[in-house]
């Protein structure tokens, strides 16, 4: 299965008044973190969505369990692996590590291959090369800079 | 159980380029919202951190099923209840409906009762009166004006 | 000149580990603030932007005085108007005042009318009938829980 | 004077329905390019807040000239230098530089050197260690990986 890691520093506007990560956030790192497994793969989300005429693949369910906060100035790193790919989803899993490796998250995400037309948005099957691509076996490679903040 | 309800119209940066709300800000909207159950219920967050020395009461796990995407300009509420109270720990429940009375996403979410002394973050017994005020009834109360963007 | 006023709480996820609102947040509530002025008008931008044929009317400029800080469950408002219109442009004032009345953030934009063809953004001519409800007087009217998180 | 650079990719969760970056995110960015000034010059903003008993250095003022939008995947890089080194405050200047070299937004900030008592927020001298790191020259640096989401 296809998997990638990025790296990336906690930053101040990430923290809230407890000092530690806001929680919504790391649900904003983990959707960049799927967007680079297609990037490490050779494709980007844009490209995806030109190329196979969908909306995108947005999320139908993800739950995380919350193991140890994060401060602003840490370095943590995400790991993120396709886990399972169905006909018109897709399941990944993502795990923030801390610098001592230790596992600080745990997040789990189901996304849909969709289209749109009339407003209404719709499953579509995920086409054969996707899927080959999703279920390849790749060295994990480690994205730096490809941060947001 | 203490439940309220929040009323809030999805905004412009609410949505990304498929023009549906980018999740994670679902999750900062629900934070909100188990704020705002405190609030409700005569106490906010700032006076709940002096008045019983904690740092504050982080997630330790969410899952979230997403039903139905939302759109800018729309108008949805959430409606937000204590589903169970532990020891250390709460658990909550939110509902976006939209505004034809459609489920949209179903969250749970458990929190825990924290503490911080030398830097090191740890559970503490939830006091017996917050407890009361979680596990109370009241009338749902529907909160306006309470949002943030 | 077309104005409206909104009113919103502060919450925990807009505020950074100084305890105080971190300011990238309120350019969110100003963006947020005008697209309510074309509401208050009648219009909301997913019309504008389908009547038009226009792909919005993005910021060109903003400067921002932060003259007082807020905190986490403090109560605002926020009074924007128009301030200028141009052939292609328009400048909107924001005023974020504190529940005290003391003026906290003074801020201007400028915004420009703009259509997309071939992924190339142009300024456009802003149609009469906007520059008649942009520079029309209104009564100031209040927007509850238009809010956003 | 003290400069730096950071690279970083625009992210699906940066950009709104216009398909083009939310702007508010772009003062993100720039807030995390000033605490990477300091991290360059060998501290970073949570050793300063307690080497230095200071609340932070929040934003009195900022002005920002949108001239190129960017979009999801484009990669962009962020040179920041101090402008001017006051008493009690300094300006710094951000520019976001576009993959073929355009010059893509002009910002400006000038922050306050704060402490705080008794919830009473105050300007304070900058030290003068700090008003020597500030104004020394440095090789410009780059930061990678520093992002945020």
């Amino acid at each position: 299965m296809l998997r990638a890691k990025r790296e990336l520093t906690i930053e101040w506007g990430h923290c809230d008044p407890a000092g530690i990560v806001f929680y919504p956030r790391y649900f904003e790192f983990f959707d960049a973190s799927t967007a680079n497994l297609f990037k490490v793969a050779g494709i980007d989300k844009f490209e995806l969505r030109k190329k196979y005429d969908i909306l995108g693949f947005p999320m139908v369910n993800t739950d995380a369990d919350f193991k140890i906060p994060s401060r602003y100035g840490e370095k943590v790193s995400i790991e993120t692996r396709v886990a399972e790919v169905g006909k018109t989803s897709f399941n990944i899993e993502h795990r923030l590590i801390k610098e001592d490796g230790q596992l600080a998250i745990l997040c789990h995400e189901k996304r849909v291959w969709v289209t749109q037309s009339d407003d209404r948005i719709r499953p579509k099957a995920i086409p054969a090369e996707v899927v080959a691509l999703l279920t390849s076996a790749n060295n994990e490679r480690t994205a730096q800079g490809s941060g947001g903040i």
